[in-house]
């Protein structure tokens, strides 16, 4: 019997065991890497070269087709062919497959979701070798290296950045002696066009940042652009908050200050040249080695970013300075990451439809499905797009900061030692919390743990379908009225509390939470009503809030659409892993060209049909209890509709 | 009979006078400007519009076609089409073609010569109105702005400066109010491809750029892209100068110092500013107008212009960094021209065919032609090119700076006071001169002077075929021996110049003058060997010194091949004219293209072949006076060849 060898997979670090006589190609596929293979494994095209690290004892000699294939500088830096190297008489091998040979479907990790797709970067590295110039052969720099593209590669482009082509003659000759035949180097090449980077010998590392701007917060994602990998997350406060919270304020800050456009600019690109030092540190990566960053954000952070004039796409009607993606280099905004890299800004479907929610979209894919489905973003501004593969339609409803635990009284961002979930006792009324970090003695309570708590009250009776308190249950030792003469409900006693005093649920709470809920299932309504539809199949959650909520708490208060539970999912932060996405996969990039055309944007606000539908979804679920027949049925099973518990559920 | 109309025609200030009914197109005629009309006067395609500025009582009524293809607001602004447009009832009218309906050719004059070629700049501006964006009508500016250019002009561009497009939701309704129901503004557009201004309301003003680095002399060309015209030139020093005299000494201090390369770019960045601040106050110009420059120059000043490693091109193999034009933003460089405009370099064939060189072709024109031409650039390096549409050869003579008046003993650069000019009597050899600014008292002999002079001593016999002062000569008064020991012509007296002392031609001055005139004139010889050629048809003599030199003495020194007077023409500064034709003709931009692939290049430095001609060339004329027929014939008419003089000549 023959002896099994043991190859491990590089950049991934895949291991498996392979019986003599299986080709390294072949191997591959036991670990779920594709490598390149044009011609099918026949020794031809070179296209499924890979570097022998470790091991070569173990492998069959070098065939002919290497001799023929491969150059010699690449034979001596260890190249094979994977489809002719074959594992003989047992042994450790390690090989790295450079990112030229690999076709690999890369992994974005959404808690819990997994999202597959094809690592196909707009940034690709390609190792050249070619003859160095003599009398005879003395062609330019330029026009030596962009032939050598095409001739070995394919790869038609046709410039070359000013910064790299200064430097050209020295980098390509920098790892050679005077007498060399042939120069060796690496070109990195911008969606096959342009050379941002050329550096001696072989080097594959590339680097990429997925970049989400929101209102509040800036998230920035250090992503490795051969494995598809996350190295490294950092967020931070958006710097713009100083300037006002909300986008109009900020809006309205750079039509009254002369400088207000430049110094928001200044803001936000500090802030996150900030969060690049925080990435790159932890991952010990170059900022040279980032030579993109895909951007999203709403239609107002867009404008901001790049200074853009935010003034007409901030009030009707709503004109945004381009649909077009903005791609531009990372120098003239002072990104930083190599000088002659890229910043990329998903399209913007609509004034209101920025790139934030095309990539949300692009996430759910729901605009291509057959199912009919709401798709909503929670935020200040809740976006909202109902639809399916027929028909897409998209809104923004202003639900305000109160379902991110703002504007309450113990109201508190999710952070360790924050109630996250309620659950009430029909019976004693008392409370069962679950609270961040397993600490013992909460500091107030978060979004998701509001919702928690209205769901429970509502469902137990403590308030009615109008979320007012129930007069019954007054004298109960946890309903009371505070000084203010307000109604309210006792969450934790102050004695096991972190702050000082009662941790409470008031009237005035349940009022906000019923408002911002109400922005939104109205706007989804609107939707559903405009497209001519009384139910939906599907609601998906984005944002990273959608991952903290509990779904059936947050059906039960009305936050969207009556489905099935199983029915219910969460994207996790959508926008973000959008970015990502069209970072890593240049088809996702081209897909969200044909979202904005298929897109349309529903303007809600000050509409008499919106008016109206908010008033009916200020109850709870809503006023009218047909369109949730499962949130009547759970509740019905705890209580009868006038509050009386049914004992003994 | 009906009375005559007077009309002058704006931007080029024409004047003529028409008939009663004759139209505003047809009257262009009269003064060779060329109204675009595509459909031939039908009033229809709306390309023929003017504007009229004064006189509209004189002119026949609008039109329905004025109003079917004109727009509201262009009436207002006293557009009418030209085709429609008829003279009537005497008066004067004054009228401004636009830019976009002008299909005038332009005329570069280079001293007495004339160059015609279609004015069809790479930078267009096209006045825009579009609809301003509604509720119903919302798209983005950008979108807005480049479908408008698409419709009304055919013009496909896709891409829109960065800064540009920042400003564009501001630019766009600038000159409008609020309620406006059209916006309208000026798109300038580069090569058909990327706004890169946009300017509220119309406004035609452009502006380029014509930049000549030489080795030793930066010249600037402020050029009217409407009209074609110079509007003003400034030339200095080459600043780089500080780091060398030459090509070789800048080179090595760019290896020996580690900033080297960046001062240099900055010096030269700046002289070429300071250039561009005279020429805009001269003009009346802003800098923000000029939105390209088209440079020359050799590789070396191409290449320590634009801040890129210039080693490998000054030696062994003479690789440039580049063939391509280098196009790059203005903004990259720090060039003070509009931000968003462009800077442009000529192409590069080889090592030493560089830019200038390609100019100087472009402008020659005789690659394309079936006569057989010598072309020389005479300068420190004489650039020298020969052939015919079938083939063309070049190469680089290392002729030094003799002929320009340097290392010559009272040889000065040309200037008010120096002998430009020289003729001696062949019975006194008394000397008559000319001099430059006509003054009476002469500083010392320029490098049109000292050629003139050798020429003259040589064809009175004063020197002999070896360029050697012959021994009879000896005791007249004007030739003598120096205080070195050393035989010279005494061309002024002491009490004659403005110096003190004599002016002389010594016997080392015309051993510099030889070994400058035999390096160009082996160049020469060496790729007519090359072509297999003994003779050629036509000379052209390209930079401004062959406008100076007398054609007859260079030919009779032996500086360019024999050939009939009138076949030797002079182009000027071919180079900077042909700068500025890149700059006001797409297709002579293109034509430098095929330019480069056409020409092959012969390094000369160090081949024998070379060092054989060299030796023959030192001769006057030269060494085989049966390649010079003409001269023999000239010089025989006044002696014979052992020097004795043919009296009664």
């Amino acid at each position: 019997m023959s002896e099994e060898s043991k190859v491990t997979y590089h950049p991934w670090e895949k291991t498996t065991e392979l019986e003599e006589g299986i080709t390294l190609l072949d191997g591959a596929d036991d670990v779920g890497i594709s490598i390149e293979s044009l011609c099918g494994g026949e020794g031809l095209c070179g296209t499924c070269k890979v570097i022998i690290d470790e091991g070569e004892e173990h492998l069959s000699p070098v065939t002919e087709a290497d001799e023929r294939v491969l150059s010699d500088s690449q034979l001596e830096d260890g190249y094979r062919l994977s489809c002719r190297c074959k594992v003989q008489n047992g042994g450790e091998i390690e090989t790295t497959v450079p990112s030229v040979s690999q076709n690999t479907g890369g992994i974005v990790l959404t808690e819990g979701n997994e999202m597959e797709f094809e690592l196909d970067t707009t940034v690709q590295k390609y190792p050249l070798e070619v003859d160095a110039p003599t009398l005879h052969n003395n062609v330019g720099d330029r026009e030596r290296v962009l032939a050598a593209l095409e001739e070995e590669y394919d790869v038609d482009a046709d410039a070359v950045d000013h910064l790299i082509q200064s430097e050209l003659p020295n980098t390509i000759r920098e790892d050679e002696d005077e007498e060399a035949e042939t120069l060796s180097f690496t070109a990195t090449v911008y969606d096959g066009e342009e050379i941002i980077d050329v550096q001696p010998g072989i080097d594959e590392e590339m680097y990429g940042l997925a970049i989400d701007i929101g209102t509040t917060t800036v998230a920035v994602y250090l992503m490795n652009l051969r494995t598809g990998d996350i190295e490294a997350v950092s967020s931070q406060v958006n710097p713009q908050s100083k300037y006002g919270g909300d986008i109009m304020t900020r809006v309205r800050y750079t039509r009254r200050n002369e400088n207000g456009r430049q110094e928001q600019q200044d803001a936000i690109v500090e802030g996150i040249n900030e969060c690049i030092e925080e990435v790159t540190r932890e991952a010990g990566v170059e900022n040279d080695q980032i030579y993109e960053s895909v951007f999203v954000g709403n239609t107002a952070m867009h404008h901001l970013f790049l200074g853009y004039e935010p003034s007409y796409v901030a009030g009707s009607p709503y004109v945004p300075a381009n649909h077009a993606p903005a791609v531009v280099k990372a120098r003239e905004i002072g990104i930083d990451i190599n000088d002659s890299g890229y910043l990329y800004w998903l399209p913007i479907s609509g004034g209101w439809v920025g790139p934030d929610k095309v990539s949300v979209l692009l996430v759910s894919g729901h605009y291509k499905e057959d199912e009919m489905t709401v798709c909503i973003d929670i935020g200040t501004n809740g976006e909202i797009s109902v639809g399916n593969e027929e028909m897409m339609w998209t809104t923004s409803a202003p639900a305000g900061p109160a379902l991110e635990g703002a504007e309450i009284t113990h109201g508190v961002r999710a952070q360790n030692g924050s109630i996250e979930a309620v659950e009430i006792d029909p019976d004693t009324l008392e409370p069962t919390l679950g609270i961040i970090g397993g600490e013992d003695e909460p500091n107030g309570i978060c979004g998701s743990g509001v919702i928690d708590a209205l769901a429970q009250m509502f469902k137990t009776g403590i308030v009615d379908q109008r979320g007012q308190f129930r007069d019954e249950y007054y004298g109960h030792e946890r309903v009371r009225k505070n000084e203010d003469e307000e109604v309210e409900y006792v969450l934790v006693w102050d004695e096991d509390t972190s702050i000082d005093g009662d941790i409470t649920v008031t009237q005035n709470d349940i009022r906000e939470i019923q408002m911002a809920k109400a922005a939104i299932q109205a706007g989804a309504l609107v939707l559903m009503e405009e497209l001519g539809i009384d139910e939906v199949d599907r609601v998906v959650l984005a944002g990273g809030f959608g991952n903290y909520i509990d779904p059936e708490s947050a059906m039960t208060i009305g936050l969207y659409p009556d489905v099935e539970m199983d029915k219910v999912e969460s994207l996790g932060n959508a926008a973000g892993i959008g970015a990502q996405l069209a970072l890593l996969n240049k088809e996702a990039r081209q897909e969200t060209l044909n979202i904005i055309d298929e897109v349309e944007y529903y303007e809600i606000a000050g509409t008499d049909i919106f008016r109206d539908n908010f008033m009916k979804a200020m109850y709870l679920p809503h006023q009218d209890l047909d369109i949730y027949p499962r949130v009547r049925e759970r509740v019905e099973a705890i209580r009868e509709f006038d509050g009386s518990v049914k004992r003994g559920n």
